[in-house]
């Protein structure tokens, strides 16, 4: 991997979870344009409002993040934790709190134990380094099993162009956004409108469209900086936007699956296809169907091609629909022209046995095509989610 | 339990399942007027189409039902079979195939065995008896281990009108309407305007608020049959419609609570209250996100007053909602004005070990209440389900 240039990390241990690192922080050494996208859940998190009063300038330097415990609906004393976290931040990094965003994720409703978060970030702040990334990933997860980062580049009039991405979250994943936080960093040089343009479309196709529960989360943030020491000439529109956002697409497209593959207890990734569909928004309707549906998602577990279960769960957009659609499950047609086919069981049910199955669905009423990533429900899932408080 | 006047019943086991009774009859003595509710399901079972053809006339004379084959995706074959169906019935029992109804329910796509209904159709008209009801409730049910039965009666005007209601569904349980069928038979004499109406408005309120698993069925139906037997004075309005319509809610509701309780896997009901909404639809909106929360569905299973997922689920209807929302969980208030207050966990856990448990959610912007039930989500429903169809 490619270090993207002038980007520091670092994770540590403040006692937030019992062994595992809780406190991360991002640093720029220069001024980065700086923009997010956060959840459009009412009952937000306190980050939520602080990041969004630090990001009107659109620069920051740095990102503060806990784990382990979400800040969310502490009311004012939570808001007030979340721009603390900002000025210890920025004192012992020489910023103003301005400069310093801010996210969290973990226990909703529990006051944040500002103790262990001042100690946690003095140590993060000493531990910054251009290594530190696998550490600050580690710092990121809750009930994540994997850690989860996608990096790319790509050459521009002579300049490389490089792009990190990091991400956590594995359950209360459903679009507007997934439970997640995902912090993007790129040495790219980019006019600030072209930076928001480029985030609000590659979260709108990646991370708006997968599902791991169906629940959306309090606390969802896609943050990017970009920091310009590439060098390049600014990107602003024509080919050179359409490179950065096609390299931002790619890194977006890899955390999401990423995430869903380590969804709480899967054990398989549901790519689901729509095609021909009237309209985008329409097409992820149904995508959504489907991906939400338990019995859908238990069959694909059982591994067994139950077009009756997608049938019924597309049908429930009722007269939105044509009759006549197209269905395939593990690349076995089961389903033409609305009528069951014969198809070789055995063979479906062999395909159904890799990591990602798709279901393919032609709505057969227009010429939009949507993907949407959702995983296979399990008995884990619910023994993960039964006993996560107690 | 006093029998409804002039109803027969029988359920036989015909070679669908392998060992219990898998084909039902109905039978009612005399003319009775007859209506239904089905499911708003684009892919809709066979039966529901030959049924709403039959019930043209508004009456109908016996309801012919198979379980352990929906007849739904069957193209042509499956509606000539439903019609089948009604002819072998209505051959039997000497009446014409107007005066028969048809229901199916079960797995979705296979053609009917109709060497084997014919056979069940046979044995079934021979078994007709006042005695029949239990058997015949064996023989609609699927995944459901117990059967399901309300009765009710009230005097009017010195006549004692009664009702009873069947039930099957425990899967694929979700609003408009529940994966369920219904039967329910009256010996009341009452106008058919007001019979239809009563029955769209109790299935309203009762079966199209629950939810087992979010998934809308293909097959659901609600039929009644009113055979006037009582010999009241005809009902229509007034005094005498509220009465009938009060005893079909009581059935209703029964029957709701019997199809969650019996839910694949669940171990608990989840009632939900939602108080002060602006409008009996938002209320409802609002209980049913709650109530397809997996989190907070598995939550519940694990006995923990999790507030925070039930504050996510609410917080997807963004705006709709006002901040300073009240939440109690188990009779124990969890969310004051929006805040979390400090509350008796150990209490509050306590009282999540019972069969039944309320989450009562207060809106604070107008005044309508909304109920709504669900069940808890455990590992068998995700073993049930991943290993329904092998």
């Amino acid at each position: 991997m490619k270090k993207v240039r002038g980007f520091l990390f670092s994770g540590v241990h403040a006692g937030l979870k019992r062994k595992r690192k809780d406190v991360g922080l991002i640093y720029s050494l220069n001024e980065s344009l700086s923009f997010a996208v956060f959840t459009k859940n009412k009952f937000k998190g306190a980050h939520i409002p602080v990041s969004k009063e630090h990001l009107k300038s659109g620069t920051s330097r740095a990102i503060i993040v806990n784990s382990a415990n979400a800040n969310t609906l502490n009311g004012e004393k939570g808001i007030k934790d979340a721009i603390r976290m900002t000025e210890i931040t920025a004192n012992l990094l020489g910023l103003k709190k301005d400069d310093v965003l801010v996210a969290s994720t973990g226990l909703i409703g529990v006051p944040l134990p500002m103790k262990k978060i001042e100690k946690g970030i003095k140590l993060a702040a000493m531990s910054l380094t251009k290594n530190g990334i696998s550490d600050f990933e580690e710092a990121i997860m809750t009930t994540d099993k994997v850690k989860k980062e996608a990096s790319t580049y790509f050459r521009y009039k002579g300049n490389e162009i490089r792009i990190l991405g990091i991400a956590k979250g594995s359950g209360m994943i459903e679009p507007n956004m997934a439970t997640m936080l995902a912090f993007i960093v790129t040495d790219a040089k980019i006019e600030l409108g072209a930076l928001k343009r480029t985030l609000r479309f590659c979260v709108g196709k990646t991370f708006n469209r997968i599902s791991v529960d169906g629940c959306m989360s309090t606390n969802d943030s896609v943050f990017i900086m970009a920091n310009g020491r590439s060098g390049n000439p600014t990107i602003d529109r024509g080919k050179s936007f359409y490179m950065f956002r096609d390299a931002l697409l790619e890194i977006c497209r890899d955390l999401s699956f990423q995430i869903v593959k380590d969804g709480e207890g899967a054990t398989k990734v549901i790519r689901i296809i729509v095609r021909n569909a009237d309209s985008e928004s329409f097409g992820k309707d149904v995508a959504r169907r489907v991906a939400n549906s338990n019995l859908v998602k238990t069959a694909i577990y059982g591994e067994d091609p139950n077009f009756g279960r997608i049938i019924a769960a597309i049908g429930t957009l009722s007269d939105r629909v044509r009759e006549d659609i197209d269905v395939s499950v593990g690349e076995e047609v089961v389903i033409k022209d609305g009528r069951v086919v014969k198809f070789d069981r055995k063979k479906a049910k062999e395909k159904l046995k890799k990591d990602t199955v798709e279901i393919v669905i032609d709505l057969k009423d227009g010429n939009k095509e949507v993907e949407f990533l959702t995983s296979d429900l399990t008995e884990d899932y619910v023994v993960i989610n039964s006993r996560y408080t107690t």
